[in-house]
């Protein structure tokens, strides 16, 4: 006989063994307040301040998108109440999908119910569609995008992250006749560091590989209307298929490609993530919508942004705290260890109302525990020094190790 | 060299040439008027009726689940601003899963993005979890059902479709000690018909057997409380996993699984498709939970549904249209081929206003394209016998085949 419930419960003490058990924290955010937000973690409520959300720019708080969603919510109701075929497209998915076309200078767009779904929906289809195709993947690719590439139909092979010596010799080895899919990111979200696009897609050309960006670290918060990297360095055109989400820096939820009109057409057509779901909610399009109009419109909350991250970047780096190097917003704050991250975070939670959650395993790599800070414009000077004057204190209070 | 472009156009160009390419219908739908909406397919937008909604009950224009979406939307803003485990879980959520918790009479319950996600991560994740496993799944599981058994482990046998010898013979082959999961749903989305679930579940244990149950069709709809078919027939214990929608009958958007602690407690802890995405809007799912409660107090709503559709299915018999056999609140109407059903949706929508969307191939095997048909609470005696009139109309000027 089979002890189903001994293997659940066996397969949950083996990551509790391991240190990396997670324990969600209990919280909710004050619109007009983030990032303070009530902690339910004991036994009255009591404000935090949160640290490490992917919300980036605040839009999750922007009168513009709460507004917009309050709007549609009483105008067509709560759900789409049906799949994009049937009966849930709304004239704002129509309106979401063109905006996100022209924010990236493509033809067509496809909105997914989530970034996860939209990568995981489109690499295994695209995959499904090209015969005989190879997918080169960097080592660093999202969890969503590793398991797109594993539902298709592709032969994998994984170039080292970043590394151009090594996808070049890849491609070079492959046939000029044979289908090839360069799948990467712009911004990598745990370690910060930028994709070489522009060399990345020099080697698309030379060697007729198609070329697939996921960005959705970097939409909203790169490019001068926020189409992310490929927007700043001009480089969209020479994508094939860029992937962005609605859920981080547009502060809503929800996925999507843009690229030519064949390409959506065939996704659309073809992907089972995209044909058999319950179309998202055109209360969330609306917000959505508004969110990515807004972060057209002006550069402001973008240059707030990096100012942000390059002052806590520098203030880290004076503390003596060991601040991992990063090119972009994110700043992460190596442990190396799954325990101590998470003693750390507890620390500065029940100590100093610091909400920063640690970073595990499998999100990175065992021995590269960290925690991982997102500044957003509405982290100031008196928030970044109360937070330094906490992690100098966590330091000391736990031994842990300094910058070299 | 290869030409992608010619590629992904030729894939598109074989959804056509098989007649099954799909325009999607945009319509805007009107809050307090459904299931009236605006189309805006044409130069100025009209008003229609939907008829193939599965917003089954209305519950998605209710106003205790519209002011709690505009409530939880002015109180914590648009997105969750990130994965459950990083910042992304909020009070709503903690709540919403105890209630769905609730609902099933399980000890705990777990959100995911869509229903689709809750099917495909966690069917590939029981099946990494537990070793050798073997899942039975009826040939008519839904696509997300199949996406999640093909990327697991485990190795898939089909039974055909509610057979129960065939599953009988499929389970005693297999060694007692060997994990085996029968995977089906009970509402079948596009016939109407339910599984025999007091047999499976006596078929599960003689065989020391495993059972996942998709409840998605059936969740609010069937039950005192809307616990779905496993309710109403006073099973739920004797499922493993119970899986269900917001998306549906509670108007709003999401998945989610109930189940015991060490089954959630595994999922949540090993499932990519849950880790590694945003979690649901707060918006949404202040919504979803205004909508189970809401539907947990009365079953008012449930007695006029099932009304309507037995009221409905009266009258097509009636006018000898070929309506398929269905013990459900779904109602089909069988055309037969996919060039035909698209005529009869059109006329449908351009002569009277009409909006059914035509099923083919691969939502229904070919040679079974239909239209299908959701009466809500809200489709009245007037709306219905404009439709009768209609479809008689369109059957009569398209010459399609009557009942026999």
């Amino acid at each position: 006989m089979v002890d189903y419930n001994e293997a659940f419960r066996a397969a949950v003490e083996a990551v509790r063994a391991e240190g990396r058990y997670r324990v969600f924290a209990d919280i909710e955010r004050i619109r007009g307040k983030f990032p303070t937000a009530l902690y339910h973690g004991g036994a009255t409520p009591r404000e935090i301040t949160v640290w490490c959300s992917n919300d980036y720019l605040g839009m999750g708080q922007h009168p513009a998108v709460v507004g917009a969603m309050q709007e549609a919510a009483d105008r067509v109701g709560a759900g789409a109440g049906g799949t994009r075929n049937i009966a849930g497209t709304t004239h704002y998915h129509v309106r979401l999908e063109r905006a996100l076309a022209d924010l990236h200078g493509k033809e067509a767009a496809l909105l997914f119910t989530s970034g996860y779904v939209s990568n995981e929906a489109t690499l295994s289809t695209i995959s499904r569609i090209l015969p005989d195709c190879v997918i080169l993947s960097d080592e660093l690719n999202h969890a969503s995008m590793i398991e797109g590439i594993r539902a298709g139909r592709s032969i994998k092979r994984i170039w080292r992250h970043n590394d151009m010596a090594h996808l070049e010799e890849m491609l070079a080895e492959l046939p000029i006749e044979r289908p090839k899919v360069i799948a990467f990111e712009s911004v990598y979200s745990m370690d910060g560091d930028i994709a070489p696009l522009k060399e990345i897609c020099d080697l698309a050309e030379r060697y007729n590989a198609f070329t697939y960006l996921d960005e959705v670290h970097a939409v909203g918060l790169y490019g001068k209307r926020g189409g992310g990297v490929a927007e700043r360095e001009n480089l969209s055109h020479r994508i094939d298929i860029i992937e962005g989400t609605l859920g981080k820096a547009f502060g809503v939820m929800g996925g999507y490609i843009t690229a030519n009109a064949s390409i959506i057409d065939a996704v659309r057509s073809y992907a089972s993530g995209f044909i058999f779901t319950t179309a998202l909610s055109p209360v969330l399009v609306a917000g959505a919508l508004a969110s990515v109009e807004t972060l057209k419109e002006s550069n402001h909350l973008r240059e707030q942004h990096q100012e942000r991250a390059a002052h806590l970047k520098a203030l880290l780096a004076e503390a003596g705290l060991p601040v991992m190097e990063s090119v972009s917003h994110i700043v992460p704050i190596k442990v190396g260890d799954p325990v101590q991250c998470k003693r750390v975070t507890d620390y500065l939670l029940d100590e100093h109302g610091i909400y920063v959650q640690p970073i595990n395993y499998p999100t990175v790599p065992k021995g590269t525990e960290r925690l991982r800070l997102t500044p957003t414009p509405l982290h100031g000077d008196d928030l970044m020094g109360r937070l330094i004057e906490a992690l100098d204190d966590a330091w000391n209070v736990l031994k842990l190790r300094r910058a070299a």
